[in-house]
């Protein structure tokens, strides 16, 4: 990375935490325009918009089965459930280097892992009249263990969200695959999208991933964030009935179906920048113009 | 609550999680504006801005000093640290019910408590030639026992920063405070300015306090944010050293002070409803100018 771009914050800041950083007003330029771009694309569909918190209910991930599925990259949150007055045993630890949380105890809260947990509970036990259909946006974490170059702990995910048919769901994903792998291309990325499948964990792992291979659950847009390091920055993804049975929400009488595209926003800019250098001012304007939705 | 601002997402929405909601167009709207108006505020100083994770080096909230003073209110992040093999015997509990997050260890981070604190390792070790001022905004998290209306656990707080001598950190603070109870006022927000102190917790708690009081180093500006509940929905600091010796920067060769404005912006908005009602579209356009910067 180039000395002048961190002097003039126009990359990320490194923090004491590997894959935690801070980010300056050109690098929040990009994260502005992929925002409205998004925006701009689903102004053809009615979205609820609903803006995120980086927890949630840890009830309401261990429901949606993140936790049988993903415990690795889990961060649960917990906190001191005593008193001041038996804090007094413990607080000489903190100067001391020692373990001041060793009665810390899990609490009712997890960090978000993907933007769009928290709108299934919304629709539970509800028939659902036609298709429902979200745009979230949050700050998610998971407890990634490699350093490369775009593979954040932290990192902000919009995401396009719909339930309904299976139908509906099927023929919205695909459209929004197309839709987002030519938005990413004539912003000048060189897009490949790939079947794929998610880092399940545990015994069952291989069998988990080769299923979502098989019936095509998960695509991936994958490009270079950095030198030869490729890695997926937006995806489209079928759940079928996953939500809408831990949820009981149907959809023309039948367990509902939902389907969602996923856009990382730190690593398209990554991506863009990798692309265009690191300041936005440099870049084509017909490139600044398609990202956020004003361009052809 | 109406029920029709619920229908419409006009107000903040309700999850599994007491504390912690999810935001509509509406009330978002809200929060750019104040945004918008908090920025206007600032340009006639040249902040460096900086988009802050909900998530910060656990060592750095040690040498804050956060740890020691507030370890009730602190979320640390746990995570499982076994392999694919051992997890097979836990993932069990999670369908049972089970304590699937006995083996968890706590992580080298935690949630942010306050926006500011990203900003103080910047400047390890330096001399600042003049002033340093930042301009941030995060969503933090705190440990809240109460469900009061805006004692919310996850919430978004925009921070004015200054590093420098102790003359320039007072007269600072003293300006912004004024600056802040002007801005509030004239969008029709009835602020009481008060001397206050942090929730301190332990045996010192309230030596601290007391001297926290008599220092003046605390002000808030309190509103209604809902009947006859009274919060502080911004406040304005004055750190002294405090900073300035943990993290080894100085000013004019001595040891550098800090201090900060605080904005919480779902308190504000709060107040903003409880004023003005809850769409944005009812309320006098002066009030919508001044807290977007636009009017007088």
């Amino acid at each position: 990375m180039l000395d002048h771009a961190v002097a003039e914050d126009l990359l990320p800041l490194s923090t004491e935490a590997a894959g935690v950083y801070l980010f300056g007003e050109n690098f929040e330029e990009i994260i502005g325009l992929l925002r409205r771009g998004i925006t701009a694309m689903a102004a053809a569909e009615p979205f609820r918009r609903l803006t995120i918190p980086p927890v949630i209910s840890r009830r309401t991930i261990e429901r949606a089965g993140y936790v049988g599925s993903f415990p690795q990259l889990l961060g649960t949150v917990h906190s001191y459930p005593g008193d001041g007055r038996s804090w007094g045993k413990l607080s000489p630890l903190v100067e001391s280097g020692g373990d001041w949380y060793r009665d810390h105890t899990i609490s009712d809260v997890v960090l978000l892992p993907a933007a769009c947990y928290p709108v299934y509970p919304t629709l539970e036990g509800r028939e659902l009249a036609g298709p429902a259909r979200f745009h979230v946006d949050a700050t998610c974490f998971r407890q990634e263990a490699s350093s490369e170059t775009g593979r954040l702990r932290s990192f902000r995910m919009v995401e396009l969200v719909t339930a309904g048919t299976p139908d509906h769901c099927a023929s919205w994903r695909e459209r929004w695959l197309a839709r987002v792998g030519e938005w990413l291309s004539a912003a000048g990325l060189s897009v490949s999208v790939e079947v794929a499948d998610d880092p399940f964990f545990g015994p069952g792992r291989k069998l988990f991933q080769e299923a979502q291979r098989l019936q095509e659950l998960k695509f991936e847009l994958r490009v270079a964030v950095s030198g030869d390091t490729v890695q997926a920055i937006a995806s489209a993804n079928y759940h079928k009935e996953h939500f809408g049975e831990v949820f009981e929400f149907t959809a023309g009488g039948e367990v509902g179906h939902t389907a969602c595209t996923a856009f990382g926003l730190e690593r398209i800019a990554l991506a863009l920048i990798n692309a265009h250098g690191p300041a936005v001012r440099d870049w084509p304007a017909e490139v600044v113009a398609v990202l956020g939705g004003t361009g052809a």
